[in-house]
């Protein structure tokens, strides 16, 4: 006797080399695990289950992965978009005055934006990640976390545009053994849903031995590590001046270019830069709604891609991008390198729906558990509505449309059910484990209280959107 | 007596040279047109309303203006994206399938899908438009509708790539005296919902007999005319080869270049001339992601709206966007140009949330009517939901960050509220004019049989998403 069966739904199991498609498929759980997944008829007659799911006008596909995000920041979403100087002016001044019970209802929020479309895992990137991480067992999703690992100043005003940094190697010792107890409280918890890495936010933002160490640790222990690699030429400024070398020749000398990396963004790698990254087994994390807005940079994945790279998509944050949604990036990610290569064949839907999903789950080394409908695979999938009118008809022959419909056109409120490790967590688009008004509720308030603290601080920093607001544009 | 207020919302009147923000507002309607707008105490206090709506958490802005649509196509959505020659080989094998009642159940799909994001008026450029008319009558939105005027044969198979067209002289009569026969029918019915216009398909589509004939209608009666314009290489071409003059040059000597003139596309215009046709008085219809996904090309709409021109944003239509929804042309529209420049300032949420509201209205020449929420205007307006996860949270002080929000994070799901003419005809986000299920129903037997019989069709076209599809991608 399974737990779930959904029959006679439109499949994508995302195995193969596309989107493995069964149009009239059905999909068996067991506990936390899947157990079948084929032709609906084959599937119906030698199953039972506790709870029968009609799949008829639906898809099932598995649960979409953000490879990177950063879920405290949804508090000061839309303050810093159409801007310069994004992260000293832009969001800098709500930054420094966000309070730790602010960095948690943050996070709920952003989880609860991503779950509603479609997110099953997050690749959360933040501090203090073992209370954030109280969240993510709450929400009942998926988490591969990492402490923001630097040895920066806690308030951003004392670093000087074109300066180097200062380091504070005590900082940087803290975090370091945050990540740690992190991983010891957290890592393999909630029946295998919460794994968790090591976080140096970047080349630039700590010293070469706290590098070194986390580095060392990871080989140690072969942990992963989720890592800005030349995010901006804000940092690739940094490693000149420090090292006179550019973040990836740095890293691919002190040794970290290799398959338990994650680099995220890559927006200032050079072409060549990305396909020596792909050749070296590196991961890539592309970011693509967060660098266009925040720098107006289409980065080098298509090279990174092409090279033979494992890639995935991130929704970074909200004051960037400015929202967590997995469907928005899909679309994106198509449509920003057609127009960067001016050829619509480029990054066809197929792909980048691989990109939230199977090549997601590679990239953060999670492919033998998540990505794909698999037998043996944690029961982590999402069924969407079809009857949605953004996405009739679906047509199955001569041409599949679903994939493409999917990725233009969906927009995620199409989710209908979340599943994750066996549970469903959202049904008819209702969150199941946490109470969504109550946290709307908390979050605008404490949103603020926050904007409050922040008044003098955004009044003095200048930035466009306050230049815009004053204007009488906003 | 006053019909509807709705207080206590955070309005955006779009008046000024920005969002004209009001933060605690109301709007007062009676009739189908708006009596006041301002701050909701002077409101409340002044005005009694047959219903009252508590805008509490809500916005209330101008609905959204679609400049260009071709409503019928929905049928086939999602069967031409990530291909090379997407009109003969894409969308062709389709399209010359398709009846006249698969036409109309189209284009109320996309109807249906617009008004559900937030679009209350639709610029349809379709055939046989005394018909499509019907839909929009029933679905009580506003129109601005045109019949696709060209001299081509019906099959795009009788056209050879790289060749000059035939042209039917027969056929652009008949299209023209239906065009004349739409204005008779329903320019101004419906309580002036419906207005009609000229609807030449491109300079290349007829010949230049026919262009003057619709030109001095043009003159004669005051009409706008909709036209494709420089939409692609194929177009420059075609009109290289007939009259060795690019698209904007020959337009010019014909004298078609002035404020009546709706110019979509653009695609491939050259820098130079989106200035002259901005200063020409031209309006231009930007359609980004159809012609992002189509071609791979962004427009230079920049250059014209920095030359001074008035551009509105459009769908286009559902087998290439694929799908009619403003929120995500909106999106596109800052984001495309921020990459295209690598500058993040450029295109700001404010501006395009105007191309979609009052620069649209201007393009399309109803400024007077829609496009702003002032006393005097016709009342077609839209309630969004603040309260989605993906909007919150709402700040005013230091920055008001809900225009960046409403651009960049929501995906038109919000909607709560639509409001055309003075009346609701969606509330709770569900259609009151017209049944979705059921319509959702025929267009989807409507697309299965039309798959059925454009299968041999299609088989031979040899798309390349056909071959994806052999290929196992899809």
């Amino acid at each position: 006797m399974l737990d779930i069966i959904i029959h006679d739904a439109l499949v994508l199991t995302m195995t193969g080399k596309g989107a493995g498609a069964i149009e009239k498929g059905a999909v068996g759980i067991k506990g936390n695990k899947i157990v079948c997944v084929g032709e609906s008829e084959g599937i119906i007659k030698e199953f039972r289950a506790e709870r029968i799911i009609n799949g008829k006008d639906k898809l099932v596909m598995p649960g979409l992965i953000n490879c990177h995000i950063h879920s405290s920041m949804s508090l000061y979403r839309g303050v810093a978009q159409d801007t310069r100087a994004w992260l000293q002016k832009g969001i800098g001044p709500f930054m420094k005055h966000m309070t730790e019970s602010e960095i948690i209802i943050g996070s709920l929020l952003s989880i609860i934006e991503g779950v509603k479309s479609g997110t099953t895992t997050f690749c959360d990137f933040d501090y203090p990640m073992s209370k954030i991480a109280e969240n993510y067992k709450k929400a009942g999703v998926r988490a591969r976390l990492a402490t923001l690992i630097n040895e920066l100043p806690d308030n951003l005003d004392e670093l000087t545009l074109g300066e180097l940094y200062p380091f504070d190697p005590g900082k940087g010792e803290k975090r370091l053994s945050d990540n740690l107890k992190l991983l010891e409280e957290w890592h393999g918890k909630e029946n295998g849903r919460i794994t968790c890495v090591l976080g140096p936010q970047g080349p630039d933002m700590l010293s070469m031995e706290l590098l070194e160490e986390i580095k060392n640790l990871s080989k140690k222990y072969g942990l992963m590590i989720h890592m800005h690699v030349a995010q901006g030429d804000r940092e690739i400024n940094q490693m000149e001046k420090r090292y006179k070398k550019r973040s990836i020749q740095f890293l691919d000398e002190m040794g970290f270019l290799n398959k338990n990396l994650i680099a995220v963004h890559l927006t200032e790698a050079t072409e060549d830069e990305a396909r020596y990254l792909a050749k070296k087994g590196v991961n890539m994390v592309y970011c693509l709604n967060s660098i266009g807005i925040i720098d107006g940079i289409v980065p080098p994945v298509f090279e990174f891609v092409k090279a033979g790279g494992t890639a995935g998509l991130g929704s970074d944050q909200a004051p960037g991008n400015n929202g967590n949604n997995m469907f928005n990036e899909m679309k994106f990610a198509a449509i920003l390198n057609k127009v960067k290569f001016k050829d619509p064949t480029v990054f066809p839907a197929w792909k980048v729906l691989r990109m939230a999903t199977i090549e997601a789950a590679k990239a953060i080394g999670l492919e033998n558990e998540i990505g794909s409908l698999e037998p043996g695979k944690k029961a982590d999938m999402i069924i969407i509505n079809l009857d949605s009118p953004n996405l009739v008809p679906v047509m199955c022959k001569p041409i599949r449309n679903v994939v493409p419909n999917l990725v233009y056109s969906a927009r995620g409120c199409e989710v209908d059910m979340v599943i994750v490790d066996g549970k469903v967590i959202l049904e008819g688009g209702k969150l199941l484990t946490l109470n969504e008004g109550e946290i709307v509720k908390k979050a605008k308030e404490s949103a603020r209280l926050l904007a409050e603290r922040a008044y003098n601080s955004v009044k003095n920093s200048g930035t466009d959107t306050l230049l815009m607001m004053e204007e009488g544009y906003l």
